[in-house]
């Protein structure tokens, strides 16, 4: 039975089905959201066609469970414990839900499937996770550094401007508005006005960043570099090597 | 007659003529919208020549149809039917077209030849349709990534501020907005008054959005090198081949 | 007589005096901004050494015209031409200028000379001018496109927003705003009111752009590496070569 | 007893309890901005933890300088000069201060000592002062640029609005927020209806200032890229040395 099931899997019109009925899915989350437009009679059908979506993942998700040799090999797999998630929330009956807004949002949740399904779309996720080692102290010192400038932002503009530096958590979230560069200077004229070298913590922050991003940057360039380097003169060391080696033939002949 | 028809295509001064109709029809484009500067009779003149480098226009064509073997060899380049379709917009009676916006438009769509016209303007587009299928899975991710937030969003948000979030497409526009970096503070503490979590929402999706901007940007740098390095390596590795058949051949003289 | 020109020319402490004299008149342009702190006495002094820097730079420029060949000699460098230009204006007796903005200008425009004395501030400038014919086509194709779309959005938009749309050369500033993504969505959104496919023509603008920038920083990035590794490839490609020749004078040795 | 020192201050346990102080005290900055969440007793604790914190950095940093062998040695190192200062000023009697804000500031101040404690921060800080001296003069002209940009707004724009050009010193201020891209076009169109030509001032220099930090980022790539060439053709090198070594020895063999 196991090989049937590896077969249904592995065929090529049942992967098909599967990645139709997450679009149609996908098109529907879409639909809902014109309520004022559609007739609210089409939003009963979308219930049903709801129903029958999240019969089809369970259907496939216990095809794909029963065709691995056992549960733990399919758990082993990280995107089969992501799918087994989605699926499991959907699974929630919708009615229990104490608001609608819940019910909308596991709707929403299983569109996720679109990228775990798609093998390009899980390479990319995959090299961003890989990424983070690589970057990974860069990160850390950038949120040392948010976390030294909120306190300090917190310290000297509180009182100026709770809403945005009423404390650490607050003031973050205004300093990474800040590193996107976006409607800095209002708060700088906010602060002026109180503490006349308040531009200072602005300049240097924003000054730091992009220091601290440039670095990230160049750091990602060289890793490709070298790598890139490094995938191609393998070709011309074992040449080089080849060549010593018959030269040493050479010379022994000679002797 | 076809090569009387290529002689004219390929002369140069033909060519310098067609580019100064381009050329002359942008200009006057521009002078049209100066209306308030201008006495209205120079808009009659104007007017006139309109007629006049339409006419040039299917005239140029046309040689350059005949100067092609066939018909079908003309429409085979693609940049020929761009050409051909911008013609046969521009000989549309303007004076049948409902609105003098339509009309106006016509006329603007025109000088789209000066980028059909010049060989590098049309290296420059070539090169973006190319780029297309080496990005286009992170592209299609972007557009993913893009419906699901905005899904999100419009759930979350759509209460808050119809204009921005009232359905799928008006959040989509929303979110290209907030990955510009453009006005979305203003978009976060609005919504933050109501739910507080929604920070969580734009932070991910900028950093998420930059990352993805990063691997696009870092991918096509390695493209480029690794095109750049295989490029000059060659030489190299020429010689080290001849260098190891010289010696085999040596080694055979010795035995 | 020109040799001792050349002697004053080519001292160190002459560089230097001219340099302080250079970096004085700087200061005290900044000086004269803070005109509610100072005394109005101080812009008297001021004043007086304004035209003593006039006299020591008149008399530098002649030094090295005199230090030089010919005059055709000294105007064949366009440095010496950039400062003759900044000395002669500034020559123009002040109490002549119909206002003081104009007397101030001319003021500031001789601290254009500190980028003409330091030279590593020229082999900067000198690079982006060496730059120019390499993007000449991209920054072409830049006008074209911004020509086409201001020529666009002043038909479509004009009546909307006039002082943002009213001409082709506003329409073209408003698009320059846009390209720096700098309050572009209060553009789209008060033309999105009257026309409601106005998103279109400011997300293709700015997708757009963005492609058509970082074709231009792939393409400098390309130059770079490509002269990266023409300039480090040599030493090995002379090394095969001589290996080469060896084995050459060896097999016919053994013959 | 240095070595009896020396041991302490290499122990990783020693090691692993000053960065669990450290983060705590870290920590404790932050929970002191939530003033209004907690109960004012808990600051009371934390006052008390934070003479202890102080205890315990006071003692390391004298088991570090007597780890050395003379506090020459201590004091060679920069980043020890660094700890020192900041456990100096955390020194100074809290009570003493005569506002409440630097008591406060002192406690984040001491936070620094996050980045001089963990390795990879201090590589990366001192990757940027590395950075300076081969991006020194595009900085110094930079400054220069802006400067003489401020000087030509100070004397252009003062009059419109004098809290962004009113002296040299805030038209810098402003200059540093066009670079930023942010809020540019409000101050253009602010001037732009009393000097019509004041679009120039901003288009020239936003386009300088990106050329000039374009031109940063390639000098940067290219000093990357000629590093990482030369990192791995040594071996490359080496081998084709050894080759042609190899070949002298065959051709005076066979002499």
């Amino acid at each position: 039975m196991r090989e049937f099931f590896l077969k249904i899997r592995n065929n090529n019109f049942f992967e098909g089905f599967i990645i139709s009925i997450i679009l149609i899915s996908a098109v529907f989350v879409g639909f809902r959201t014109y309520d004022e437009v559609f007739n609210p009679e089409i939003f009963l059908y979308i219930s049903y066609l709801d129903y029958f979506v999240t019969i089809i993942f369970v259907v496939e998700i216990i095809i794909r469970m029963v065709a691995e040799k056992s549960l733990k090999d399919f758990f082993k797999e990280p995107w089969n414990i992501f799918d087994f998630l989605i699926v499991s929330i959907s699974l929630i009956p919708i009615e229990s839900l104490d608001s609608v807004l819940l019910a909308r949002l596991v709707r929403v949740f299983r569109l996720l499937r679109l990228v775990s399904f798609i093998p390009q779309f899980r390479i990319l996720i995959e090299s961003f996770i890989t990424a983070i080692p690589r970057v990974g102290y860069i990160l850390l010192f950038m949120f040392v550094e948010f976390y030294i400038f909120a306190a300090l932002g917190s310290i000297l503009f509180a009182e100026i401007s709770p809403m945005h530096w009423g404390n650490v958590g607050l003031a973050m979230l205004t300093l990474f508005q800040t590193a996107t560069l976006e409607g800095w200077p209002d708060l700088m004229y906010q602060s002026l006005e109180v503490q006349s070298f308040s531009w200072i913590f602005f300049v240097v922050f924003i000054i730091l960043n992009s220091l601290v991003f440039m670095n990230m940057i160049i750091g990602v360039i060289i890793d490709v570099i070298v790598k890139a380097n490094d995938s191609d003169s393998p070709e011309n060391i074992q040449l080089l090597n080849e060549i010593k080696e018959r030269l040493e033939r050479i010379e022994n002949k000679i002797e």
